[in-house]
């Protein structure tokens, strides 16, 4: 079955003619690992659907440091979410780690396909809310975990995750030094 | 006009009969100050529309640390989120910073209003989308904010919301002293 409409499917069943107007609406686009899916200032009017490959969406300071805000790989949405709803420009970039494909929707298509289908709002809803939650545990973790917390965090949630992300993007994202991700690499496995 | 229908009104149009049947759905309650609404480990099957008063949704940490997620005030949505959606138990706090008065939807009844009245999906998925977005501008402001321009954030955001917080409570939220934060606000009256 089409990747995208057994995504959807789980969520909303669908007639062949609605999932016919939906296709039409996504196209799909191949990024190489390194390449920039959204730089910051860009107009950003496209959402992605991830069919295979990792992205990191990320923030670069005043002082050029990059903060990472989010992982996302297959089967999961991605883009500059301010941006996108506000249909303004974007504050943050997503780059792939590894070769990616997408399939992209754009913001007027995202409008067109939810007044033509109804049902499809109750998807983006559930969509939204798996967002909202996530961003949650997020501040949570940001407020009150250690590095170390958040690490066990990730490997216990994602696990094939974290096999994939570089080293020195895991250790970016948890704000510790490569010595510091090596030693809790140990550590966990002694556990 | 009824603060409730109003409220959904910006966003969608209702019949009488169908605000009749949303309105049969809600109840309102009254907290003072300083109660609790949620407390950790509670079941949370709420989610709260706030007519008037203002509220704190706040996390303790092992070492009984407490550290504010978020305010909301009038015509705000608050719960714990992550509990209500999921059906399962409060990890979070919610407490009145004034006497409030809410109105509570149960999350059958939720569910049966989304089925009932299809369009007030778009009317959710707008508010989650809101959440989601308001949940990413605070990731953005722990990673890169000091405590200085956290406050300048909130302060060009809500400036009436912030004249209303406890100062203590003010000085949690930005994780800094009471002393800190008078520096704030006579620094922020000079520019």
């Amino acid at each position: 079955m089409n990747i995208l409409r057994n995504h959807i499917e789980k969520i909303i069943t669908l007639t062949d003619e609605e999932f016919e107007l939906i296709d039409s609406c996504f196209h799909s686009k191949k990024y190489r690992k390194k390449d920039l899916v959204i730089k910051e200032t860009d107009f950003v009017s496209q959402v992605y659907f991830i069919v295979s490959g990792l992205m990191k969406l990320y923030i670069i300071d005043r002082d050029a440091k990059q903060h990472i805000i989010s992982f996302s790989m297959e089967d999961w949405w991605e883009t500059d979410y301010m941006a996108f709803y506000t249909e303004s420009k974007a504050t943050q970039f997503l780059q792939c780690l590894e070769d990616t494909e997408v399939l992209c929707l754009s913001f007027s298509d995202y409008q067109k396909l939810n007044e033509a289908i109804p049902k499809l709002e109750h998807f983006f809803l559930k969509k939204a809310i798996g967002g909202h939650i996530a961003n949650q545990k997020r501040i949570l973790s940001l407020l009150t975990l250690t590095a170390k917390e958040k690490y066990e965090q990730l490997l216990h949630s994602y696990p094939s995750l974290l096999q994939r992300i570089p080293k020195t993007v895991l250790a970016n994202y948890l704000g510790v030094s490569r010595e510091t991700l090596s030693r809790f690499f140990v550590e966990s496995k002694k556990m």
